[in-house]
């Protein structure tokens, strides 16, 4: 099923007997334990021996250092480095702070520092908006993570989350032209006030936040806040990335099965951050109705114990009052989005939803249900891994809402610039390239951002938050 | 007295005649309103006229608006653009974030993100200290202010501290290879907690603390309560940067008049952030006698109603329990430190101190006496200025203090490494070259950071506080 990738990923620096043949069992015992020889290089003939570096990629660490061990005990061949690629990769961190021009001499420095840079500060003093044309804010965003909630990883705290905080940094800059900062927190597990203080403190230098990894439902709170008491565009990215780019999913999967908005009924499985946001960007789309369901089952008024959340969900979703589980909300459901874990859904829940089923299932790595199970059974379907079509991924949404929302210098993201986003990403399938394997761009399609960026920036001045327009 | 330079300085557009002495005229404009021409380019001849580009150098603001006014009215010449161009120099911000490796594909993706990090993401928060090793810990500092003591400026407030930030960004990357990143609070002034609390928050993925432009003597608390609560290094520019750029000038200063450290009679004027930390690291370094001076004379044992740090005065400093004025402290002292303001010091106070007085004049941008009125009785002489011999300016130390403490992976700044700053900063002027007017190295020397980060790095090995050797 599985098949090696990049991110387990090994270099090897090898020297092989000199003798026809070697490099060919090399190439065998490499094959036997499974790794994927994707590069040959470094290749230096010495009179006895070959150095050669060799890039394997694995599926996961055990076959990584089964390589190794394959190739420790081949005869002819003597392994000299073995290198973790991905390790390598994350050495000294992913990001650099640079000046955007050389300060060569005196002249230089008396412009960008002292004694230059006091009118800068003094004019800055007396109109306070000039930080948003002549500081770093105009560019920059934070990207804050307390580190609870970290990918499938949980509570790993703020050191271990920094990787993922600088890798968010990367994508902002790159597909966005974004300057982002990661900002990761050391604060007790679901202190709301300390976060939320913390990021009111040093929000004075960024044009936004982006919240990252933040576990629910704490999340909740800490971005309504901040909503609440910044002037700058407050972003929980688990939450409203992931809805924004499922809701460009299924505007194009909507028209490769000829359905509305208004006559979907949708069952999502899993209310948490990401759960609810879809939930709510649905409904703002138009979609008719949706049944929430977690490890509980189906959220309906006669459930107990439900936090404000799922209380939301009851208020606002199961126009028919369904109860059950994840099987009975299928039933008859035209849409499965899955945010929750592992193989909690069969083929038989599949194949028990309306003609033409749309299925998302988006637990990462392994989805709710295989595309090899329920592939022939659904009309469109979406996973959040890059080795499957119509991958469901936050960089098609996160560099270019913030790059609109900064052009625009938005106080806030309304639920309409998150409905231009969405229809913005869709919008970059040609008609004439839409099918059921690409309901979405690819990841890497630097066009995206582009698009969302000025389409965001328009909704920002439609909806009257916009100071530029 | 005062010099054009590029702090005031702008670029003009004109349109000339094209005929001959218009330009001459120009020139002559400009000069009479005292501007310094100091670029034609940009020169593009038309048929009946010429488009210049100008750049002219003035001593403040009003003289730009001058310049502008001479131009405007002049016969034969058109203003066709006014461009002021530290304001220039500052739009947008002067620093960005870029990804240190290109994400070209989705192998590259899937190592600096998901899915690969996440292994990067386990071993850190299964082994804490690789976060010193694979995130931006291993070379990034934080450059914090609260924006209460920015420059000569006083309490303007975070957002308008955040030129002097990126400003300092710019040096730390530039001389020392340092990321910093600048943090600009929004507390409430003098709000000791708030900002400690900040800064400890969000400490995880900083490998240093530079505090920077927080007034006295809320700064001293700051740092005291950051450096004890924090295993990375906590430094306060204002006070250790100056104090260390001090001390290194007077070893200098020392070797060209002959005198020890020991025989020395220090009068230092000014006993804020810098010059508390100016006494510290002079009687560290063997200095033999301070007197300190404020705005109410001499610190002496009788003086009432001291804050600490000037208690602190009272019990490590003026041996001979000196009381009166800094006239009656420069009677026959060897060394005037002035970190206080504009012209608080005369002729006669200068002449009044023992043979070869060394003065260090560093009110910025007025000096306490100026070179011109008193360098004829200095033996040596120093100024914060860079239009005058030996500035005294702290990107000798702070750039190359932080690279030492982040190579030697230090838990803190301890005195010791900032003697070893003083005396690397120090031998940066070669014997052969050592005269009046070179005790110190240029600002731009780049060879500084790298000579003070080896001696820093040392410094933290030899005083028990490395983490790598």
């Amino acid at each position: 099923m599985t098949i090696p990738t990049a991110a387990y990923s090994v270099r090897l620096r090898v020297r092989l007997d000199n003798v026809p043949g070697t490099l060919g069992r090399l190439a065998i015992a490499v094959g036997e334990v499974g790794g994927n020889i994707i590069a040959l290089e470094g290749f230096e003939a010495k009179t006895t021996h070959l150095d050669e570096d060799l890039i394997v990629n694995c599926i996961d660490a055990a076959q990584m250092q089964a390589v190794h061990d394959a190739l420790h005990g081949l005869d002819g061949c003597e392994v000299l480095e073995f290198e973790d690629r991905t390790f390598a990769f994350h050495e000294a961190g992913k990001i650099e702070v640079v000046s955007t021009m050389p300060l060569r001499d005196m002249h230089d420095l008396s412009m960008a520092y002292t004694p230059g840079v006091a009118r800068v500060c003094e004019a800055i003093a007396a109109k306070p908006e000039m930080a948003y044309t002549h500081t770093i804010k105009k560019n920059s965003v934070a990207v804050v993570s307390d580190g609870t909630a970290v990918l499938g990883l949980g509570d790993i705290g703020p050191e271990a989350a920094m990787p993922v905080m600088e890798g968010k940094a990367q994508l902002f800059k790159t597909f966005g032209g974004v300057d982002a900062y990661p900002i990761c927190l050391d604060v007790p597990t679901g202190d709301v006030d300390a976060i939320v203080e913390a990021v009111q403190r040093i929000a004075p230098g960024f044009g936004g936040i982006n919240l990252e990894d933040i576990a629910a439902p704490h999340c909740f709170e800490v971005e309504a806040r901040l909503r609440e008491s910044l002037d700058i565009p407050v972003f929980h990215d688990d939450q409203h990335g992931t809805a924004v780019v499922v809701l460009a999913a299924l505007e194009n999967a909507l028209k490769l099965v000829g359905k509305s908005m208004a006559s979907l009924r949708v069952a999502i499985l899993g209310v948490g951050a990401s759960g609810t946001a879809i939930a709510k960007i649905m409904l703002a789309a138009g979609v008719g109705d949706i049944v929430g369901v977690d490890r509980g089952g189906i959220i309906h008024p006669g459930r107990e114990g439900l936090n404000e959340a799922k209380q939301w969900f009851v208020e606002h979703t199961n126009r028919n009052r369904l109860t059950g589980t994840i099987t009975d909300a299928l039933r008859g459901a035209d849409v499965f989005v899955g945010v929750s874990g592992p193989g909690l859904v069969s083929v038989d829940d599949i194949a028990g939803m309306a003609t033409d089923p749309i299925v998302f299932a988006l637990a990462n790595p392994t989805p709710e249900v295989l595309p090899s199970e329920v592939g022939h059974l659904a009309a469109v379907m979406a996973t959040g891994r890059s080795d499957y079509p119509n991958q469901i991924n936050n960089v098609l949404a996160f560099p270019g809402i913030f790059r609109g929302a900064l052009d625009a210098h938005a106080h806030s993201i309304t639920e309409g610039m998150k409905i231009a986003a969405a229809r913005a990403i869709a919008s970059c399938v040609p008609e004439e390239a839409l099918k059921a394997s690409e309901v979405i761009p690819s990841a890497l399609d630097t066009q995206v951002a582009l698009a969302v960026g000025r389409a965001v920036a328009a909704a920002a001045v439609a909806d009257g938050v916009a100071r530029v327009r």
